[in-house]
């Protein structure tokens, strides 16, 4: 088992996709993504606090959360969730709020395999620019923060079941 | 003025963007891609009745809408809308159900110029595979039928104004 997140994004293409393997069964991966109240123990970079206003999942369900800072920066982040979503796929729309109306499609799968769990994530923009925006804006270091916060996270709920 | 539907799908590249201009001003055109009563009077190709199940504009609204056959074929489509539709972008989200799990995401902006409005889509997709499908199922024919048809409907509009 590796824990190296891998991340392609070849140019000219208006996508990200990225590939994480996790030391825990896919349900227990998949309750984290899912769940608002362990979402909130591990989503994005270490020094950001994590604040969900929102999160419906199901087709049509909305979601809006906030990152801040200790400075009292806010970065706010929404979108829908377009399908039920299951293990097989988790689809939904993001957009920064900081950048209103630049849109992403993401789409998270769940594949178990000898009791670890590897995370892809497909994500595509309506642009190759909004794309290398969002590479540029630190996307890589953020989310390899927040799955190092995941592992802590899925050790302590495997302990506790 | 031009009313020919200009396609563009790059190789390799999970992306088919279009560009079509009609003889209206947007907020007539806007009208005709968010009223169910008139989007369902051009929708798709000329053979294929439209039936509309559900359309709610606004964030984390549904859409689903039938097209079927004088043989009784029903192709289903939905998605949900992100954002607050406006003149300036229109996102919504897209999947046929006879492929369910492949989805899109879909920007439709409307541009006035000398009272014609220039229509232009943004469609990314999961994968290059699931765009080439889309595109080798007549994505354009139907396109240009349905565009037709909302010529047509535009210039009913208009003598009613």
């Amino acid at each position: 088992m590796s824990n190296e997140l891998k991340v392609t994004a070849e140019p000219g293409v208006p996508q990200v996709m990225t590939t994480r393997e996790f030391d825990a069964p896919r349900e227990l991966v998949f309750r984290a993504f899912t769940e608002p109240d362990l979402l909130m123990q591990w989503l994005g970079p270490r020094r950001l606090k994590m604040q969900i206003d929102r999160f419906e999942t199901g087709h049509g369900g909305n979601y809006r959360y906030v990152h801040s800072d200790d400075d009292g920066n806010e970065y706010g982040f929404r979108g829908v969730f377009h399908g039920e979503p299951s293990m097989d796929q988790l689809v939904q729309t993001f957009e920064w709020e900081g950048m209103p109306g630049h849109v992403s499609l993401d789409t998270a799968t769940f594949e178990e395999r000898d009791g670890t769990t590897i995370v892809r994530t497909n994500s595509v923009f309506q642009s190759v620019e909004d794309r290398d925006g969002m590479v540029g804006s630190g996307m890589a270091e953020g989310m390899n923060e927040g799955y190092e916060q995941l592992d802590e996270l899925l050790e302590k709920l495997k302990t506790d079941a």
